[in-house]
């Protein structure tokens, strides 16, 4: 196997990515998916008689990667300008060693974009496929978390600072709400993306003698993957949308990451990631547990924007095949999709194994004296004197109450011109955190109903992803 | 009329975006689909009967943007943090004067967010209607030019060096292919953010004692958008949808745009940017016409993908509504609207007046003297002799005839290796590029086919974009 | 005055910028600086004695923006591509009312791109003067915060976690002395990019029949800038270092303001943004401040990188004048400006008028019971029975601690193998803050230190910021 | 030896960077650095007398990559958040087995980001030499090219059209000029990059005991880079800078990339990349050569905008280190600095040996029958009837000549309005590219110069990059 040294984990790759997602952008899958679109090739060539079938085991028997010298491909590739030129180079000549006739079959009909963009669309496959899986997991996490703290009170938080309660479930919900969202844009965006690429040196598949079309439908159908209307070398919106998707993504895990982080705060200590041996411990300070999935996946969120971006930027891509654009997104796209599966794996894991302090949410709740309650009053008294009226005498009390660091409640039952509006019961009702929770509970349960139709789990169809050999 | 001074065109407006688009996105839009957002939940409290039927008349007659003093709300934003704040407070005023328990009930139950969301959604819909109706049009100037030139023939050109021959049609097929597939990207996305705003202070709707529900639909009824699950507000993933769809799209107009201004180029002359007077015009340079419309849309397609990364980062936002990254949205996801539109109209213009000059395509198809159609022989001779002999052959004869600036064709005639194999005849006829074109004309066919459903040109329903009073 | 029209501020104006950056990227200030650059050249093509003295009155009583139609330009320039065009095409109607003759010495070997981008230079001039003012008044604000809380001990904090003490002043000091260092590469880049852009339509000045450089020595003296060794038009890269100079300041303004923000939050609270009427409120919860200026630096943050990436990509311009790079950069440099100055500006209102808790920051310093000074224990322990089982011993005293919600100190007494090692009063030595500040105090001071050269405060000098009528 | 397979290179590798530079930022590299920080520090505290001297050897003869389970670390740093933490875990066990006591010296007073933030700039001190290697190596090549095409004329072209002649030389000229202000600027950013970092948990050296100054002095001196006012863990501005300096570069080196590959399209031909065998071959088209160091500057010019704004992103770090965008940092400044020096790699070996055809340039420049000198001529007729009926008569005398296809000359000859201005030798020498160069030869002169002091091709001084074992 020559292979191995070929797909080496990086120092990195354990804490920004993940193991699968690693090994289907490895430069061994990178070679083996355009080796598939090579095998399959000759398949179609000889479904459509331009091939003898005698060729075809002599093809497909060297579409592996273990056939070939990875150090002198690359180093080709660097004068070449692609790494299909020499693949294609070497794999005929492996060919013509069997069978010369065959080594003519090779490749036929095709360039070298056609052998890298489809090896890219069948990573792609698996790495969506990787993503649907992982997004399954996290909504199952979610769904869970949620439940169980359907009725766990906390601090509504707005600018970074305390506003009035919410339930701990109420914020996992919109989690939860926009992982749904991303699994629907992915759905379109696999779809979208998950075609073949053949059209020969300009897209016309001028060498294949008008038969061009009954090839690419055979290829097509050998790779499982849909057909196209047209060759799309120069026309990158699809894979462009799989960026895009996945950049929104992993904005909405750089959100639920900040959100964790933010509570994971020692001064507020209402959720820690889960604990495990050797996890977010600090070199110098022992006791502290630091919260390592939430930096990953914020980091994703700074550094896939910009890689979206240049994905973006790469479109404007020239005539029939583009100078610097294509090759602009090699190294771009999978990188994407690697951070991607590091940010959704690592919050995957911490919602799953999130310790959560409801003693301390209500706790927090009250370091503002019941200030944070005040809107309630407001509104109440509002409803009886008129909102500026109302706003003002609750705006007094607030500053009151801030002044003195008393509770709100007290100063209020001082005010006459609260009380002769609101008896004590009532604004003591009015500043219990309980009884300001508006639709929150409703709104939950339409996220969480079970009526809606669960999304199956992805699962994954292990014969679809190996070498097609 | 106070507005007026608030919508003024810049000086590179008409240049970069499109008067109906730089419309929607002008302050004075920007507030008024604000004070439509209050002048429905009047209405939606009305009908939860949360708030007496009388203080319609005098909350909605005030929702008008010619009653606000913009600059003191400008000013006044800058110490709020957003421009809801001062807007509703003059809001209120104006009610109070005529009805002071009306004023008590504008904005009730709502937060800043609210309204500035809701009103940014409105504009979207109009912004996204106008992108939909640009679209079709370009979609049917790039029918036309494509049927035209179904058999207009032309050098494919890769990495910037001819190859075999395309025809321009399908060219053309490729872009037009591109935008279906965008025209259906934005019906998503248009989908996916329609939607209403309206969650209160922490997106609970608590102030509204348990009824928040019952006015958020009759309010998402009012404004005509969808209810969604839950608030949104720090879940920026539509807008971000929104943003990534365009960017998407602009990338493709830049592509379109790259192909005609190299086509374009003085030496090469394929085609010309439609003449009008003034357009084009260089200061000192009297002769040439600069392609302008490629020049804006090669300018969004820089532009916009760094705006796309801003989005994607912003979304990030803390806990219940964040902190900067909201703000970082409100002058970003107008400005690639507006940008967007701006290329979309340059490139339909450009491409509903291009000059095409087939006669110098066909011209610049023989500038090698024939070397770009040494690809056919080479497939010829390959399945005769063999893949790699036939290369040989072929490439020693390509230097041949570039050394001595000779026809392909006479050199191929003189050598044995080759006429034993081919007669001169079939020669010839290998190098005639009509000859060579592969699928080309089945494939546009597919694209240009009558029996596609055409997608309806969007109507602009003017009733829906005009302010809900 | 046909000009007061084309400056209005924009609604949102106030919150992002200041009034007098503003003004400098104002419509009628971007025509004024060409109409000065117009000028300066009928000035040096005299003195080159290229044409007659009597043609100057004529043409400098011309440049002036009040004489234009801003709107007819600005529509011409949608057709021309740029708005020298029309805006020359004006100039010489003008004059040509006056003078014929002197008409003809208008926009004389010079290109649009001539005017346009010294014209940007100009203002450039004036924004990096203001933001160096800006800057200079950040580093007094912080250097006289850092001095008054030399002495204020905090929790230093990493991953947002609390760590060992620092002091407020330290981190202060860390601020300013980032601010510096910015101060440095500002100066530079203005050095770099205040210099003329004159060449004609190609970069050779051939319409100046040998004596161009003459006259752009001229010019570059009239307009007070340097005289670079070739013109510039399709290499961007003084311009780009002025992006991504401000791009770098705008990246420490953000962290400032995401310390200021964290700080202020409501269970931490150890500084508020200055209070002000207006300030910070909130529509619905009249007792929470929010921090403006923190979210407008940090959205600044946000939005300025992918500016910057913008003329970055920008900067591949063909040729002797690209095609779309260009115009990209028109409205993103001056945003990047717009942006910075906002940003700075609110930073330094909030540093001048920040709020410190430092009873509340000593408070917050307690809430680990002490662990937060472990590591001084654990070094303490180190030093005599080796890193290793110091380390376990304070791991478990601290988990300890933790559990049964002790203070470090009394379970620190309990221990046998601590208090073999260390007595009781050095034990609790090591957990006092104040001792454990390391070389915070001599850090703070080289950068305070009075013996290092003041940077002076950039005095405006209004002359050279006037139109040069 | 473990380390080998942790610096593979990887398929691309050859293609996009080159191999000093992908060793520098193998993963061994990052790790040794790492390793030279740690044994510095020994020998700091040994010379500040906190560690005896007795411990250096065992730590010291640890400090190397060989030592070290790659994999181990890198699946234990995903927990811990970052490799330093199991990296000097390791250490400490190797050098305990030796000398116990030493082992408790190891990593004494430091953070996990000293370690990898020394790292980096050791890493990045090598990084920088190397790019400076490649400048020095690129100018040596640019100013051989302008010197040899000093007077090659060619078409000057702006917006892609073409316009007034230029020589060759300008062109190069302008390139060479603007890598000389990447030089500078290179070297500024060194000098503000390369600095110490070290400040343990918080930034105070609070372990150390009051003398940790001193410590980080010797320190300094040991690993040979400046010590710096303050540590620097929470500000990137630093790094931030070496990100846009490279930007920049990349930027300009992108520029000449599509100048270059413009040139060489085929119907232009006035330059081919170098031929090389292997090079730029097609898989179909035997007789291209693609441009393919174009292709990889285009790509990188792409490419590192994004990553640059990544790195303004990741600023915003929360107090004494943050969390996420120091991850963020990782693997992005390195792939900056590998891109460029790929980029930077193949532009120097395409400009080494470009290919130039001085007789297709001068061809080119007829292909508008003296149209592109038409301004050579309005300007001779402006001196004497006028600038505007100059442009008329100009104009037509254009468009009668394209219309008819004829020479501008002849259509000069026969118009009476140009005759009586103008003999026909006056007008023939007008239309002689020759006669209008401008100051093109004056203005390559200052930038070729010999009086300008050369810069010195950076000699690499082995000595200090190698580890300090």
């Amino acid at each position: 196997m020559k292979t191995a040294a070929f797909t080496p984990m990086r120092l990195l790759d354990p804490l920004f990515t993940t193991d699968p997602m690693r090994e289907i952008f490895s430069d061994a899958q990178r070679l083996q998916r355009m080796l598939d679109f090579e095998a399959a090739l000759a398949g179609a060539l000889v479904m459509a008689a331009i091939a003898p079938a005698s060729v075809l085991p002599a093809i497909k028997s060297q579409c592996k990667t273990d056939r070939f010298e990875f150090a002198a491909i690359a180093r080709e590739a660097a004068l070449a300008g692609n790494i299909a030129i020499p693949l294609v180079k070497a794999l005929s000549s492996l060919v013509a060693r069997e069978d010369t006739k065959a080594a003519t079959f090779v490749h036929w009909g095709a360039t070298s974009q056609d052998a890298i963009d489809t090896g890219l669309v069948l990573q792609l496959r698996d790495a969506l496929e990787l993503i649907e899986e992982g997004l399954a997991n996290l909504h199952g996490a979610l769904s869970r978390l949620a439940e169980t703290h359907e009725t766990t009170i906390m601090a509504g938080r707005t600018w970074l600072q305390q506003g009035p309660p919410v339930t701990f479930g109420l914020k996992v919900a919109g989690w939860l709400g926009a992982i749904e969202r991303h699994q629907t844009r992915i759905e379109r965006a696999r779809e979208q993306a998950m075609v073949l690429q053949f059209g020969g040196a300009v897209g016309t598949l001028a060498a294949l003698d008008g038969r061009g079309l009954e090839v690419a439908a055979a290829l097509a159908h050998e790779l499982k993957i849909a057909l196209p209307e047209l060759p799309w070398h120069a026309h990158r919106d699809r894979l462009g949308e799989v960026a895009t998707t996945l950049g929104l993504l992993v904005g909405t895990l750089g959100k639920i990451a900040r959100d964790v982080s933010l509570m994971a705060q020692t001064e507020i200590d209402e959720v820690q990631e889960p604990a495990a041996p050797g996890r977010g411990g600090s070199s110098t300070m022992p006791h502290k547990r630091n919260p390592v999935g939430s930096a990953v996946a914020l980091a994703a969120a700074i550094r896939v924007p910009g890689l979206v971006s240049t994905m973006l930027t790469a479109m404007v891509q020239e005539h029939e095949r583009g100078l610097g654009g294509w090759h602009a997104e090699w190294e771009t796209l999978p990188e994407i999709c690697m951070l991607t599966a590091g940010a959704l794996g690592q919050m995957t894991q911490t919602i799953e194994g999130l310790e959560v302090h409801p003693e301390k949410m209500r706790e927090n709740l009250d370091v503002t004296h019941g200030l944070v309650l005040s809107e309630a009053v407001s509104f109440a008294l509002a409803a009886k004197i008129g909102k500026k009226q109302a706003r003002q005498i609750v705006e007094e009390a607030c500053r009151q109450a801030l002044d003195q660091r008393r509770q709100l409640r007290d100063v209020l039952f001082e005010r006459k011109d609260v009380t002769d509006q609101l008896s004590m019961q009532e604004i003591s009702q009015l500043l219990d955190p309980n009884h300001y929770l508006g639709s929150a509970g409703e709104m939950m349960k339409s996220v969480l109903s079970p009526s809606r139709k669960p999304r199956k789990k992805a699962k994954r169809d292990s014969s679809s992803r190996g070498s097609s050999e």
